[in-house]
């Protein structure tokens, strides 16, 4: 699977032929911006994975039910509220959301994909979007920006790219890094393209492209009750060749994934574990998640400190993984800290002031196979701490 | 397995008949004590568990050797470096450490355990440690807490406790939690008694109790390299009851995972994380582990704030544990706030006050069998990300 590495985003992100967005104020929020709509002129043929939080919310269940038909025309988000821990009254109130947009698109419900996030264990108050989304079919416009702030929660910034593949266009827009939002919180990203692929194949692709990027997100270990991310190809562009459009999904979905993780809740820095030399590539993956996920290596890199003993500490507590320490390896920002499990004498100096960097890399090398892994986390900052522990449920 | 809740420990905590300690500074830090010798006046049973950690240090190599005689006079232990990463002449210098202390208590070196905690990577300076050794005999005194002083690293106060059982005294010495020194840490926990067990019996009682206490404990996920429990029994005081010995043991293993987990890096509060109702102890410990180690519980407990969705995501997030939605159920501080999976409509005023005690208690119900498991953990501060970003290795 080719995967390029600077595929040629546009700047600003477009959306791929026939799709559009709107966002509005519903009332659910003071004012920011809590209602979003993202459009297909026709009907697209769609694929999408969630969340595998055992406390799934209700438009997680409603969603699952929805894919499956593998078509949809539009996508109805919400924020403040994320309707979860809402029992059967809760998917009753995500059917009428979907019902709502289906009456302003003039479609059918069961072509809506349902995502709402915010509070959880309080009723989505369904009267406010049923009455705020009338007339949004006239906002709609082409600017994914648009949709990508409508989302938005702790977000610092709207998040959306674009770039093209063959003659078709690849769109996404995306909210969150983990529980980003400090209640109970939710990553979103929406892919639009107009590339033709029968479902069946999106389905596959986007699973092979979550699976090294989105899948490979830490910001604090959490997951979400809400996650959800979809594709949309409504085939403006006809067909493209698969493993060329397969490329650039992956390496779209990697450079979101880091997009989200340098915008974690808190970070200053993006953190890049790189794993290689594991048995299989789940070991590396192990590996690469314990390293981003480390609250030691974490504030390390806050800290900008070359601590070779929490790299070798993170790597040696993953005890599933049978790691050999004569032959472990790592690597700080391309110089090399540590050789056969010892720490090399390297200069200290230098290496402290590359942590200085925005994009921290770390790589390990295991020594017993062939197989890696790539790992996308942020540092650990008293902002983490004061976002999560200022912020109150009700 | 008798657990009482509430021993009588000893104020202030002593020794059992025939051991003492002393500790000293032989010049591995400024001025702080920096090197602890424990010592039994005749040769003790013991037993020991060690960290999982692929990358043990050397002393953890060279105490698994020693251990497998089952015979301990004295345990060496120093600060600041922790002879971790350091290779052939990491153990070779461990094997001096311990032939000092024989030397100086006039037995061999095979009958010393050697702890040693601090920097990891660097030569252990064992010529101050062999010189600064000598004399030491002559120091040794009844006090525990002299001995918990030396082993200090970033703990708020020396932690000793002891117990009676019978007509004999089992006492703790513990420094440390989880990852407690800022840069490559240890939880050291050493038990004496004047019981009369076996080795075996010694053993398979202590790796009972650590079962449901330090291995039940978390700081911050991450484990050291150099983590050790030792038990040592002199016999002095003759047989005892192995059920009431057992149950006191375990009792005062808990209490010392709680002093441990309530002097956690930056901590202002001990979580208890009680799991019930679940198919087998595994599964509840699984969950109960995750809910201490949620960095969005943990920022909850220090928020103050009676944040259900935290509870249910990080309870979701289990996903080898069949967690059923709707037989969930969850009490804060015993105040019921879900039930059936559902956010019940508590007094949140109340429930809020109840979280600025010092113990916050989670319960959680899985609805799906009888078992059950309790984690110790504490909340996530600023001061934990100061200490850590602040920290520098060399």
């Amino acid at each position: 699977m080719a995967v390029p590495n600077s595929p040629a985003f546009h700047v600003p992100p477009r959306f791929p032929r026939g799709f559009r967005c709107a966002s509005r104020n519903v009332g659910l929020k003071p004012t920011a911006r809590d209602l979003t709509l993202f459009v297909s002129d026709v009907e697209a043929n769609a694929a999408a994975v969630f969340t595998r939080n055992h406390f799934p919310g209700a438009p997680i269940i409603l969603g699952r039910e929805t894919i499956r038909a593998g078509r949809l025309r539009g996508i109805i988000a919400n924020s403040k509220c994320s309707n979860v821990a809402t029992g059967d009254e809760g998917v009753r109130r995500a059917r009428r959301m979907a019902a709502a947009a289906a009456a302003e698109l003039g479609t059918t419900a069961d072509r809506i994909l349902v995502s709402s996030t915010g509070v959880i264990g309080v009723p989505l108050p369904i009267e406010k979007i049923e009455t705020g989304v009338r007339g949004m079919s006239g906002d709609l416009q082409d600017d994914p920006l648009l949709g990508a702030e409508g989302i938005m929660t702790t977000d610092t910034h709207p998040k959306a790219l674009s770039v093209s593949v063959g003659n078709a266009t690849i769109t996404w827009v995306a909210k969150g890094s983990g529980m980003i939002e400090p209640n109970m919180a939710t990553m979103l990203a929406y892919i639009f393209t107009d590339a033709a692929f029968d479902t069946a194949t999106l389905d596959r692709m986007l699973r092979a492209a979550v699976h090294v990027s989105f899948n490979m997100l830490s910001v604090d270990t959490d997951t979400s009750t809400s996650d959800t991310c979809a594709i949309l190809a409504n085939g403006h562009a006809g067909a493209v060749n698969e493993d060329d459009f397969q490329g650039a999904l992956t390496a779209g979905c990697i450079r979101m994934t880091e997009i989200l993780a340098r915008d974690g809740e808190g970070a200053e820095h993006l953190i890049r574990a790189t794993v290689r030399g594991g048995r299989d590539e789940g070991e590396a993956r192990r590996v690469a998640k314990a390293l981003v996920n480390s609250p030691l290596v974490k504030t390390m890199v806050h800290g900008a400190d070359p601590n070779v003993g929490r790299l070798l500490m993170a790597v040696g507590k993953c005890f599933d993984v049978p790691v050999i320490a004569d032959r472990t390896d790592a690597l700080i920002n391309g110089f090399p800290v540590v050789k056969g499990g010892m720490r090399l004498d390297f200069d200290d100096a230098t290496v402290r002031a590359t942590l200085s960097r925005e994009v921290v890399d770390l790589v390990v090398d295991l020594g017993t196979g062939a197989a890696s892994a790539v790992a996308y986390g942020c540092d650990l900052t008293k902002g983490y701490v004061e976002e999560n522990a200022a912020y109150y449920s009700s």
